[in-house]
């Protein structure tokens, strides 16, 4: 079962769900973004600046989220997001190493 | 430029166009097949089976072809289609073990 806010376990992650949500060019943007962060940083939702509403911004977190592709974690006002990337790189290794080759 | 069948280039692919071809559930399962078949083997459309009209099918394939998962062929009467496996497997290192990892 996923837990309370939606991430489920790697067990739980099924690589077309994670496709799906990287086909997407605004996430995958996020992701690939991300990836160049220093490995467990945080970064707020805002801090994209993606050309979308807020709750279109909202909506792409929650499919990455629900995929498995980034945990949300409560920063007081805002909500920041981490790439899960050693529990993605142990259940589909070398699916990062390709986004991050591919930008 | 894709040739005449629309079959890019390996250079010419798009990873986020692959992934968004793999994230239909019936192109998924044609790639899965695929994979699970011997190297260079070709199948044709019908053989799938898909749950969907001629018409349907055919635009799977065209997503496929189009983004460089499979080559068409012609035989005489039927198409089939091969996986470009050593292709993607030099463009997208792991990409396919991910597939067949996960079917």
């Amino acid at each position: 079962m996923p837990d309370e806010d939606g991430h489920p376990s790697p067990e739980e992650m099924d690589l077309r769900t994670v496709l799906s949500a990287l086909s997407d060019p605004l996430r995958y943007g996020i992701v690939a973004a991300l990836l160049r962060e220093p490995e467990g940083a945080a970064r707020t939702c805002a801090s994209f600046n993606l050309p979308v509403s807020k709750s279109t911004t909202t909506h792409h977190f929650k499919i990455l989220r629900e995929a498995g592709l980034v945990r949300q974690v409560d920063r007081g006002n805002s909500r920041a997001a981490t790439l899960r990337r050693a529990e993605l790189d142990r259940r589909f290794p070398g699916l990062l190493d390709l986004v991050g080759a591919n930008p």
